[in-house]
């Protein structure tokens, strides 16, 4: 007989201690329960704890373009699900490998002018199980990774077992220093374009001449943009015409494109060996043909239709301007993406509970661990479909709440916290 | 300047090679192009390497039920997605907890009597990042592992970085000596119900048994039986009356349910702790409102309707007599999984190459490393809706691949293969 004996309750005390400590630590994340209406984004229904359901304006979505209510997206998938069923019933190898999701591929190894592409069961997938397999396949493999880099790469580097250094944030000195120290490794630089918290940009070209100079090869994660940058919507690698430069190129079909699923593109060999070798591609059930299908004709409309595009840049402009007008932290981007700097988990928190239930706008608080301590902050994203009255009401709004709990205002500087 | 330069085209000769050795160890993979077709399944269209397409029979899908083709389930996805869209456009915290999700993960803890559930992206990522931080929140927690569990559950005993020690495969006299061994710490067992490449069953009332007796904690997987077994189709747990002694049930939505998606269910606290610390579940776009719709129809018809399971194994039963009277070499099994061993890797590619080109018969090959070297194999799955015409032709068919390639026939023993 064992000496102490662990009884069923033990267990359940680590679980409930794990998250008394995010309560203590105000980082406890409670989910808002919502229901889309199609033909309405981006309105939606809260479902609140009595089982009511209140209409809001969702501010918060990365449904950047509203493309996953488009007439056309939602046709793909409910013809090709009358037609084919719904799952796809097995892996890629065993019975999954439906002909939606390999048209779903040459498609997107056009939109990025690469020989291939591997579709996977989301961004995160493709991120950890793409990283880490091109990694392991290079013999004594050194990764150089941007510090602000997303967790699916930083999962997908430490997988590899690879050595790796961090890179300070968009440093091109830095960058090089590290290449430079490498010299005659092979090196793997792994970067995103556009970083969802900040909205900053990656100087992809000159990251290039600097793979370029020491040998090495680029991996780049475009979630935050494809579709949504370049003439065909390839991303900011395609609107600064360094596409072709880029060795693999790593998005989603979850954002920009309103469906659901990651993809790698690169070379034929390349997607040939991962689709090969990585683990979380090969034993996993495929997408369905019907959400590949829908994934389709959104890239194909937004390859051939730049009206979205326009209009998102458009009212992200205007909701910058309304902002920063009220006086409100508004960071400065370049992009899509509208941080205002609260600097508090509590206050962000506080903030969003007001907004949503006497204003009925969701724009979920983002604390630590997705964005440092003392940098907490909601995070805005406005689409073609949010309109002047939408941008009005949402200035309107917050400007009330910053009052009423007399929130920083512009002007102030949000540093990360001390640990 | 560095020292050496490393050209790109270094990189593709590593991603090459890595081809190359597989070609050679004829383990290279090729994919079949398949379009389902619904309401005529297990009839497919096979799409040629010259673009026609070829009417086919599938027979290794895991659509066990072929509940992605129900009108209910169909209906449900589509209806769904003309209702909300396609895409939940964020992940579960930001914008992506639909109502539709958080309707399923109700079903699911109902369909095991457990308290709660929590839905991921995958079964894959279900294990990998429901096993890993469950054993995490554990201080000094040993996992004991079987000997054939999933890919995604090494993954996840793994990515955990906890101590941990195998157990032979179904073994409680290991798994016993091992539970004595660690007497007085947290231990968690994990293991699967039905063992998808064997097609056995493990012992889970006796193994709860041991764990009981020592204080440690399970984790069942139960992804090849959910939808299939007990009667509501919460799977060999529920069958055996057991359910409500394993911790831990993981699950997957892709396979007796037809759609896509995992997940697990245990008690509030544990799921909650999961759904609050496991990257793989926190920075990743929630499954598409639709899907889960589509899911929860499949899983209420099957807690409500036992004629598809019975059908099942039946079917199941009549296929496995069919091919042992033809002297076809199938292992026996318990379930409804039938393999008809090869015993080598080039010899069970050719007998599937020449099954799918000459009868028009789909099954795909399993060699090395789904399976050990020297039990290569073919692996069928008979669902309702394979007849008694679709056996009689797969008999005739496989007893004439197995002349045509001298293939070994029943009794032949087939041993893993010393490496």
């Amino acid at each position: 007989m064992p000496e102490t004996r662990q009884s069923a309750t033990d267990y359940q005390a680590h679980f409930r201690g794990a998250l008394d400590r995010l309560h203590g630590e105000r980082r406890y994340r409670v989910f808002a329960d919502i229901e889309r209406v199609a033909g309405r984004f981006p309105t939606a229904l809260w479902r609140q704890s009595d089982g009511t359901s209140r209409a809001i304006t969702v501010w918060c979505s990365n449904d950047y373009l509203g493309m996953g209510q488009h007439p056309d997206v939602v046709a793909a998938l409910t013809e090709t699900a009358r037609r084919v069923g719904v799952g796809a019933g097995g892996t890629r190898n065993i019975a999954g490998n439906t002909s939606p999701l390999v048209d779903l591929e040459r498609e997107l190894a056009d939109l990025h002018g690469k020989e291939a592409a591997l579709v996977f069961t989301s961004g995160y997938v493709s991120n950890q199980a793409g990283l880490s397999t091109i990694a392991r396949l290079i013999p004594d493999c050194l990764i150089l990774s941007d510090a602000f880099n997303h967790n699916s790469m930083i999962e997908g580097v430490r997988q590899s077992g690879c050595d790796k250094a961090i890179f300070r944030h968009n440093d091109l000195g830095h960058l090089e220093a590290l290449l430079r120290a490498a010299a005659g490794r092979p090196t793997l630089v792994a970067f995103e374009s556009v970083y969802s918290m900040d909205g900053d940009v990656s100087p992809i070209g000159a990251i290039c001449d600097l793979a370029e100079r020491y040998g090495a090869m680029t991996y780049l994660d475009e979630v935050h943009a494809v579709g949504l940058y370049g003439p065909r919507g390839g991303g900011i690698a395609e609107r600064d015409g360094v596409m072709h430069r880029v060795d693999v190129i790593e998005g989603t079909l979850a954002k920009g494109f309103g469906v659901v699923g990651g993809y790698i593109t690169g070379s034929a060999a390349l997607c040939d060996a991962v689709r090969s070798h990585a683990p979380g591609f090969i034993f996993t059930t495929a997408l369905p043909p019907a959400v590949a299908a829908a994934a389709t004709a959104s890239i194909r409309h937004l390859k051939g239709s730049g009206a979205e595009r326009e209009a998102h840049q458009r009212q992200a402009a205007l909701t910058k301007a309304a902002l920063a007008a009220a006086g409100l932290p508004v960071l400065a981007t370049d992009t899509h993406i509208v941080p205002v700097m609260v600097g508090d988990a509590e206050a962000c928190k506080a903030a969003a509970d007001r907004l949503l239930e006497r204003h009925g706008i969701y724009i979920q608080p983002i604390n630590y661990p997705t964005v440092p301590r003392g940098t907490e902050r909601l995070r805005i994203t406005p689409s073609p479909f949010h309109g002047e009255a939408h941008i009005a009401h949402l200035t309107e709004a917050l400007a009330e709440v910053w009052d009423a709990l007399a929130l920083p205002r512009a002007g102030t500087v949000f540093a990360e916290a001390a640990e």
